[in-house]
C-alpha cells in the first residue's frame, strides 16, 4: 500500500466525511467495483467542503487502494483484484494416488441443495439474480410451438439450434468450433465425467489443482484414476515451474483444470500462463480437460480466454454449462472434444445417460437467440461483484482478525483461511443447526486438508438475512 | 396347429367369404386380439349364408388359431400369444468375456433417432401414441406455479412428488418401497449405469440375456466387466436349468436382466421362474439388476411382477424410466435400490451427472397425479397389440416364407429370424438407402452373433407408409 498524503490536521474531519461517504457507498453497493465516482466539483457541493479537500480525501482513498484515477476520466472504484492481500497457496500432496472416500460426505452435498438454509454453502446463483421468466416465456414458447419435438429422443449430441448458439459464444472466448463438434450434456458434470472417461484408463494419472471442486475429486475416485495435486495460488492459479517439475516427475494422463475463477479459489490464470500450460501439456502428451463454467462470470473488462484458444492442436477437451448463468436445475451443459474423439464421447454419452432431454434444450436455444442474454450477463456479473464488496466487508468487519481472504476478479466463490487450529468441519455442522450452509475447506480435497478453509457462496440475494448469517459464522468461528 | 374340420366342396366358396371377412378385420385392426367377433347369427344375416355355413367356418378359423370359443360368451380373437409358432431361441457363448467394442455402430444409434427415416429400427413409441398435449399441458401449469423451482437444482435423489407417484405405481408391479428409496435419473440408461457401477468393479463379471439391448452391451464394456451370455428363448425368457449350471461354474458379480418383454425377443417370464431365479441368486451371491422399462406395456391380463417383487432380502435393484409409456425426450428414468446401497448410488449420481433436472420431474409428477395415465395406459397398450398384429400380417405375407417371428405378450418389439444365410447389417445398410430404419440383429450380441436376425419396432402409428416399408424390408431381404 502507498504512503497516504500528509494533511493538516484543521481538515481531518472534512476529509473524514468525504471518506466515510464514499467508503460507505462502496461497501453498501451504491458504488460498484469499476464505477465511477463524483467529480470533484460535485462532491464538493454536494458536502459544502472545498474542492482542495476532497482532491485531498480523494487522494488519500487512493493511497488507501478504494479508488484510482483514470487520465481524463476522473476517479473510480478500484477492483477488488488489486486489493492487497496476500494469496491463498496451496498444500499439494507431491506424488500421485488412488482416491479413497474423497469428500464422500453426503450432508455437505445435500446442504448444497437445501432451500431451506441460508444459501452460502454451493456455488449456487441465487434465482432472483437469473432470467427466470424470460426462460419460462421461452419454454412456454417452444412448447407451444413444437410440442412434438420435446417428446422424442433428441440428437444423441443435441438439438441444432442450441449447439449453433454455443458455438457461436465460443468466439469471445478466444476460439472457434462447428456446432456438431458441440455435444449437449446434463450439465458440467456429465461433460467433465465423459471427457475424462474418454482421454483416461483405470490407473492413469490425471493432475488437478489443489483445491479443487468436490465433484472432480470423486469423479476421480468413480473412474479408478491416480489423482496428482498441482500447487495454485488464489491470484495465479496453477503454479507452472511446480507443475513442469510434476510433469517431467510422472507419466500424467490428463489435467483436469481451472484456468478461469477456481473453484474454491478464484484464480484466474494469465493469458501467457494458460499458453506456457497447453505448451507444457503438448510437451509432456497430457490431455487438458478443462473447466470454463465460470468462465462467463468474469469481473474483467473482457471474458478471459480459455485453454482451448491456445489449443491449436486441437488435442485438449473443454467443458462448460449454463448452470451459473441461466439455470442450475435445466441441468444443460457441453464438451467440445477433440474432432478425433468427437465419435468416443457421443458412444459414452449413448451408455451414460443416453441423448439429453429436447425440451430444455429447445428452450435454452430460444433464449439465446432470442432474449438479452449479455444484457443479463452484464447486471448479472455486477450483482456478483457487488455481492463480493459486501461479503468481504461483513466479513473483515465480523470474523476472527487472522483470517486470510480471497478477491477474486470473476466467479462467484469466496474462500476464507481461518487459523491453523480452526475447524471448519466442526464450523460447518454449528452453522448447519443454525439453518446456514457453508462448505468446509476438507471438502475440496482428498486428504483433509485445508481443514480450516471455508468457501462462501457469493451469488446470493443481498439481504439482511445473509449479513446475518455471515455475522454468526465469524461469531462460530471464533468457537471452532 | 390342429387338423381343420372337413369341409363339403360345395360349401367352400361361403366359407371362404367368411373366413376371408373376419381375417381381414383381423389383419387391418377392426378386430383386436382378445375381442369378441360378430356372434354366429349376425353374421349369417350380413353375409345371407346359413347359420351352420358361419359356424362351419368360424370352426375352421377356430381350427388354425385365429380365434377362439369361450363357452357361454361366443369367439374371440386369439391372443397372439398362442400362435403356434417356434419359440426364438438364443445362442449364447459359454464362457465369460471381456467385450471389445460391442455394437459400435454410432450409424445404428444415430439411427433410431432420425426422424427422417420410417421409425422400425429405435424402440420409440410414436409421439402420436402419447399424451402429448396433456403432458404439455401439466408442463405449462408447473412453469406458472413455480418457476423458481425449476430454476433450481433438484434434490439429488429427484423432486418428492414424482419419487411419491412411482412409489405409488410399485404396488402393481408387486412390491413397495418409500418415495425416499426412489432416485430420479436421466432415464433407464443413467439408472442401469449407476446400479451397475454400484454392485460391481471391473473384471467381475456380469450375466445378461443373449441377445439383449446394445445399450447393455456398451455398458458392460464401459465399466470394464465381463460378459456372461444368459441362453433364453423367446416364449420363457431366461433358461433356469442353463442359468444354474453357469451359476455354479462361474463367480458371477451380478445379472441384468428384463424379465417383462426382453428387448429384443419380447419374452415374458413367469412368476414362478422369477421366484425360482431370485432364489437362484440368493443362493449364488448375485446382485439382480432389473430393467423393468417395458413392464407396463403388457397384453397379459394383469401387470406383470418384477423380480423385486420375490426380493424379500431387498438385495436387487429395479430400473426402469417413461420412456415408453410417457416420452422418450423428457429422459426422466428412475432406480430403486436395496436401501443398504442407496448413498452409494446417490453419490455416484452426484458424479455422474448431479441431480437430474427439475422442470420435467414436476411435469410428470403434476400428469401422474391429475392425468388419467391408466386410460392412457390402457389405450396404449390396445394400440401396440393392434400394431403387433399388422406388423406380424404384413411380415408373414412380404417376407421371405422361412422366417420365424416372435409373438410377444408385451413390449413393442418384433425379432425375426431369416434364414441362416440372410445378412441383416447388409439389410440395415440397403434399407437406410430407402429412408427406413430397422435394427440388425448383431446390434444385441458382443460378438457377431445373430446376423440373421432383425428387431422391428412396433411402436408406431400405423399407416401405408409403414406398409409400404415393411413390404419393401421384406422384399430388401431376399436380397441380403
Amino acid at each position: 500500500m502507498a504512503r497516504s498524503p500528509i494533511l493538516r490536521k484543521s481538515d481531518v474531519s472534512l476529509y473524514n466525511q468525504v471518506e466515510g461517504l464514499i467508503k460507505n457507498w462502496i461497501t453498501d453497493g451504491t458504488l460498484l467495483a469499476g464505477s465511477r465516482i463524483p467529480s470533484v466539483r460535485a462532491m464538493s457541493k454536494k458536502l459544502s467542503v472545498s474542492i482542495s479537500t476532497v482532491n485531498q480525501a480523494y487522494a488519500l482513498l487512493e493511497a488507501q487502494g478504494h479508488i484510482e484515477a483514470k487520465p481524463q476520466s476522473g476517479y473510480f472504484v478500484k477492483r477488488l483484484t488489486t486489493v492487497n492481500t496476500p494469496a491463498f497457496k496451496s498444500k499439494a500432496m507431491p506424488t500421485p494416488r488412488f482416491v479413497k472416500d474423497s469428500s464422500r460426505n453426503l450432508d455437505i452435498i445435500h446442504s448444497c441443495s437445501n432451500e431451506k438454509l441460508v444459501p452460502l454453502g454451493g456455488a449456487v446463483i441465487h434465482t432472483s439474480l437469473l432470467p427466470t421468466m424470460s426462460l419460462q416465456k421461452s419454454l412456454l414458447k417452444v412448447m407451444r410451438q413444437d410440442p412434438v419435438k420435446a417428446m422424442r429422443y433428441a440428437p444423441l449430441g443435441g438439438i441444432y439450434e442450441l449447439r449453433k448458439e454455443i458455438s457461436k459464444r465460443t468466439f469471445d472466448a478466444g476460439y472457434v468450433v462447428d456446432p456438431e463438434q458441440v455435444i449437449i450434456t446434463n450439465g458440467c458434470t456429465e461433460a467433465l465425467n465423459l471427457a475424462l472417461k474418454s482421454c483416461t484408463s483405470p490407473g492413469d494419472i490425471v493432475a488437478v489443482e489443489s483445491p479443487t471442486f468436490h465433484g472432480i475429486l470423486r469423479l476421480i475416485e468413480d473412474q479408478g484414476l491416480k489423482l496428482l495435486d498441482l500447487p495454485a495460488t488464489s491470484d495465479k492459479g496453477i503454479d507452472l515451474d511446480a507443475f513442469t517439475e510434476k510433469a517431467s516427475k510422472f507419466k500424467i494422463k490428463a489435467a483436469l483444470v481451472t484456468p478461469n475463477f477456481l473453484n474454491p479459489i478464484g484464480s484466474l490464470m494469465s493469458d501467457e500462463n494458460k499458453e506456457k500450460f497447453v505448451q507444457l501439456c503438448y510437451k509432456h502428451n497430457i490431455t487438458i480437460i478443462e473447466d470454463d463454467i465460470y468462465g462467463e462470470l468474469y469481473f474483467t473488462p473482457t471474458r478471459p480466454l480459455t485453454l482451448k484458444s491456445f489449443d491449436k492442436q486441437d488435442k485438449n477437451y473443454l467443458c462448460s454449462s449454463f448452470s451459473k448463468t441461466l439455470s442450475a436445475g435445466y441441468r444443460i451443459g457441453w464438451v467440445i472434444p477433440p474432432e478425433s474423439e468427437k465419435e468416443k464421447v457421443l458412444l459414452f454419452k449413448s451408455t451414460n445417460t443416453s441423448s439429453t432431454n429436447a425440451a430444455l434444450q429447445m428452450t435454452i436455444a430460444d433464449h439465446l437467440a432470442n432474449h438479452s442474454y449479455e444484457r443479463h450477463l452484464r447486471k448479472l456479473r455486477q450483482t456478483i461483484e457487488k455481492n463480493f464488496a459486501l461479503i468481504t466487508a461483513t466479513i473483515q468487519k465480523n470474523f476472527p482478525e487472522d483470517i486470510k481472504i480471497t478477491h477474486p476478479r470473476g466467479g462467484c466463490l469466496i474462500w476464507i483461511e481461518f487459523a491453523p487450529s480452526t475447524n471448519t468441519l466442526d464450523l460447518f455442522e454449528k452453522a448447519l443447526k443454525k439453518n446456514i450452509s457453508v462448505v468446509p475447506g476438507c471438502a475440496f480435497s482428498s486428504t483433509g486438508k485445508y481443514m480450516n478453509c471455508l468457501r462462501i457462496n457469493a451469488g446470493v440475494a443481498w439481504s439482511s438475512e445473509i449479513e446475518k448469517a455471515l455475522i454468526e459464522i465469524g461469531n462460530l468461528a471464533k468457537t471452532c
